[in-house]
């Protein structure tokens, strides 16, 4: 389908084309801009609600900033649409997630406007003042840094890290404060409150405003410089209630809040805010979804809706002849909850992803035993800890890449305790679309090999649900990781009934001769569907479902090793030191022989694209086994001599 | 040598017999655990400055609250030294840090009063709230729980995710901030200046002295909400200068600052906030050292002084005939200040442990190019990212087990992008009596897994200084992990020239018969010393230091797999998928076959002790590494046959 941009727009390969429009036409880029990303995610897909509340701050932002000599960092970069079809993409935009295309975020091989990758939240501010630190040391007075953040991203505590360093650090930043209430979810904590008290206090907007226009009349340069401008507040301030400022606190100039959809409005005050030299904060408040209605309306539904009709809004659902299998998020969400309404000592715990993980069940039926903490990894994890010291029993759902932020807090406040906190690592392995600082890639070396940890992956939903409730159990103590991937599993009828399962076991699905599979989580499906191929061509290999990586079923493996020669193992992570490595390892230490061929994700960087395109690609998806099995069949046994 | 504590001091064995002392005793017991502290610490050693400033503070809470029941969680332990004695601990107290002793941080498994382990700094406020919203579900209503937590610590990022949550969650939490504007170094950041400036506002401590004296007129408890209180000081506030509180704009009732050594004051404020409910903060302002007049005044330096004696303050250090060899830490601050003159794009971060990494000597030389970022370890790195997109090459100096919380940034912000960041890990292994959560045990398996990453360990200064030089190379694009122990290298003459070193390669250091040793960094040391022994007994075993395990030196390993059967890896990290891992990687990938040991941090967690018990303990030091070499030798080749 052809999209065409509007007619402004369909002018503008980059920002210089931008700054020859007049103030005046920029309105009506704003709408285009608009309209394009409106087309092209209904038609190809792709995050919808952020960038449309950013649509005039990115206009804004390409006018008045001499980019990319100036470096805009954009915070979580799934609201950077617009500022990807203005510098030079706009054309390939319908690429956007797909596999080898564009990324749904900024990314620095990309664009040379993209200045810093931006996956996961709250990162911008360190970014843009390390690059506002070099401006200064080089010597580059005219070069500007901007982060651009959300009021979601700004409760976490690299953010705040970021602020206190910038407060001090006499560099040239200008952090903008997207405030919309919203991340993919409400926002919560604290900081939310007090950012609403301040947008929503009439008194603190007047003075504002009086102070505002006061500026204006100022001439702006070098003479105006921060201490004049606080002493022009310092009288103000004080007749306000809770004018109290969070910002200012921390050395900041706080400007704002202000209209961010109101163009004219952004572009003057961002014209004047290129001018003031140290670290300051333009507060702007916009809504996520903002242009479509129903956007506008239910902005968790319309975060990354998937295809639909842009005219009804009806978005594209799938349809199936026969029941199909939930997701293994929604299996832990409705699991969770059977589980907690017969242990009372069960509470749940997300940071920011309540929707995302599915939590937000319980949260709903049970409000004072599960928690959405915010974009918090690190005090999630820590939380969770203080609660476990009291004898409850925590679900920490993350994230498996996000929980490479609370690494120290798992290992420092959890397992050096030996607290039986269960951490159920959603998105595990490969992610798809959302690409490489989505990947849960890592978490099985870096998990293992922390003492204490027991660490698992289902293979299927009934296999989740007797994970949930093994670690649950009383006679549980230890700290228990469970990784589960995005997306469905393989059980329409997932409702098992709960079952205990001996830690540190797993199952032999099938005796076979030759070669042994052994995998680890969700592949084992892929692993059954390879070997179904197979067996129509009379090889039959043995499959194990290991389950547990720490601790490992010793008795299989000396099973496995004491039978078979060859070897392969899968699983959706690294093979740097994963799952296959630690095979390796009972092989070495019990003097076993084999040869191990190992599947899994490469150690390297992998793109976006589709889950089944990027399993094919780091091959070990079905085709990938069989192909391995075959290769392992005709290689004759290697003579394993020493010279 | 006997000590003997005061009378008062000797007749507490638990907080039971201090609240049976009148409050005017308060005042001599607190002498007398002054006291004791510096004759115990004078003696034996231990952490020192912190604990004399928190004297009032211990015997306060512990007077007031009804400890074990209610719980305190002191944040960053190294401060509980007198709530150890007054829990109990008194007389075991001389055996702080020693092999087998007390730990020097609280500890749950020592004592019900050590609610939370607690070594790294900030977990208090997470775990306190932890522990508090148990409480609430509980209906434990008369339980509270308190957060002692530094001006330093109250600069990471997780305590204020902590306070973010804390204002929303309704739950009865006290946070004590103990500001001293000082960790171990002097505190940096915008928060630290926000902190001075309200401190010595006399305005606002009038106004505060005046609200406090109105809130003790009122009746306290169950219509004593947060409500009327934030009414009674709205009239106030706005008459103060920058009177904006940060921790009010996070929900919390202020209280303070008020003097910590003031014990009657300290006991009264107290018991008054014992019954406010609600999330509060109490700001005390306390002298790090108190009581000791050397330490008051050079508190970096009586952080952790070592045996001295407490009359004339001397602190004592060993004498030696012959030059000694420096330590890592000075290699590294001194060799950073030789490349910088020659290499004008390198420049240095550290989060909060400029003298402990020895950067303080740039900072001093080149102030506008080494930075101390406060204890934000994640802002670190991910500043560090935004300072490598400008060309620049940062150093960026944090101990092993603090990296831990930079896990995430490591990955997604340097990592992925190719940043060519250079990562000195200082602290890489066992570190001696800090113990357990100090100890940097996991580093290996946890940046062996990223791609992109080159990881690295020195033998030896000449070493450490070559790869510095290699990394700060305009040719190396990649991230860059140099990872060294704690204390003394082995060269005295350690200032050798820069010489570059080919990435991913390893030294022959000898040819050998029967058995081959991998080294990777200082314990090939050991490994030196064990062949040294052995060759007295005829035994003549090859020595490679392997200096890489990322890229690993293939050329080497295909070497030693051809030529050896029998091979010891040995490595100052945990042997779950470290570096003998990745050796046995390379075995496998390779289909060579060989039997190998690997010695190396076991799969448990380590207790605290001299480096030289620890590294006997787990038997890597080189009399392990001789019995590994005549254990292999007598053991029959295993015949590796499979059924």
């Amino acid at each position: 389908m052809e999209i065409t941009p509007g007619p402004l727009l369909s002018q503008i390969n980059s920002p210089d084309d931008l700054k020859k429009l007049s103030r005046d036409e920029l309105f009506q880029v704003c709408e285009e801009l608009r309209h394009y990303i409106i087309d092209v995610v209904s038609v190809y897909g792709g995050h919808f609600a952020a960038s449309l509340g950013v649509v005039e701050l990115s206009v804004a932002l390409h006018y008045i900033y001499n980019t990319p000599y100036d470096q805009l960092v954009w915070d979580v970069g799934h609201q950077a649409y617009g500022h990807k079809i203005l510098t030079g993409r706009r054309d390939i935009f319908a690429t956007n997630r797909k596999y080898k295309g564009i990324s749904g975020f900024p990314k620095r091989s990309e664009s040379v406007y993209d200045t810093f990758g931006v996956g996961h939240s709250s990162t911008s501010i360190s970014a843009a003042l390390g690059m506002a630190i070099a401006a200064k040391y080089k010597n580059e007075k005219d070069r500007k840094s901007v982060a651009i953040i959300g009021d979601g991203a700004m409760t976490a505590g690299l953010a705040f890290e970021g602020l206190n360093h910038a407060g001090v650090a006499d560099a040239d930043l200008l952090v903008i404060l997207n405030d919309n209430c919203m991340s993919i979810d409400p926002n919560v904590g604290a900081l939310k409150e007090y950012l609403t008290d301040i947008t929503t206090s009439p008194a603190y907007n007047k003075m504002r405003d009086d102070v505002w226009k006061l500026l204006g009349k100022l001439p702006v340069g070098k003479k105006f410089t921060r201490d004049m401008a606080a002493k022009l507040e310092t009288g103000f301030k004080g007749l306000v209630s809770k004018s109290s400022n969070l910002f200012e606190s921390l050395n900041f100039r706080y400007f704002g809040p202000i209209d961010g959809h109101n163009i004219t409005k952004l572009v003057d005050t961002l014209e004047d805010l290129r001018k003031i030299p140290g670290p300051k904060l333009l507060h702007i408040i916009t809504v996520k979804g903002k242009g479509y209605a129903l956007a506008e309306k239910d902005q968790t539904k319309w975060h990354a809706p998937g295809l639909f009709d842009k005219v009804t809004g009806e978005i594209y659902k799938k349809k199936f002849d026969l029941p199909q299998p939930p997701k293994y998020q929604d299996v832990f969400g409705h699991s969770i909850i059977e589980l907690a309404k017969e242990n009372d000592k069960i509470m749940g715990i997300t940071p920011a992803m309540p929707s995302g993980s599915s939590l937000k069940f319980m949260m709903e039926a049970m409000p004072d035993r599960a928690f959405d903490v915010g974009i918090t990894e690190q005090h999630a994890v820590t939380v969770s800890a203080g609660l476990a010291t009291q004898g409850l029993r925590v679900f920490c759902n993350i994230y498996s890449s996000f929980m490479q932020r609370a690494y120290d807090q798992v290992i420092h406040d959890v397992a050096i305790q030996k607290l039986p906190v269960i951490f159920c690592l959603d998105r595990a392995g490969l992610v798809g679309e959302d690409g490489p600082t989505h990947h849960g890639a890592y978490d099985i070396p870096y998990m293992r090999c922390i003492p204490n940890m027991v660490v698992s992956s289902p293979m299927n939903e009934s296999e989740l649900r007797n994970l949930m409730f093994t670690a649950q159990l009383e006679k549980n103590t230890s700290p228990f990781v469970i990784r589960y991937p995005r997306g469905e599993g393989v059980m329409p009828e997932w409702k098992t009934p709960f079952k205990e399962i001996e830690i540190g076991t797993g199952r032999k699905l099938k005796d076979g001769s030759e070669i042994a599979i052994l995998t680890f989580g969700h592949p084992g499906n892929f692993a059954t569907t390879a070997i179904r191929e197979l067996r129509t061509e009379g090889i039959d290999p043995a499959h194990y479902d290991m389950r547990f990586v720490k601790p490992i079923d010793e008795k299989i493996l000396h099973e496995v090793f004491s039978k078979f020669e060859k070897i392969i193992t899968v699983e959706d992570g690294t093979i740097v030191g994963g799952f296959g490595s630690a095979v390796l390892e009972f092989m070495n230490a019990n003097h076993y022989n084999a040869t191990i061929k190992m599947l899994g994700i490469p150690d390297r960087i992998v793109e976006h694209g589709t889950l089944k395109e990027l399993h094919h690609e780091c091959h070990y998806d079905a085709t990938a086994i069989k192909d391995a099995v075959h290769e392992m069949l005709h290689q004759p046994v290697i003579e394993k001599t020493v010279i």
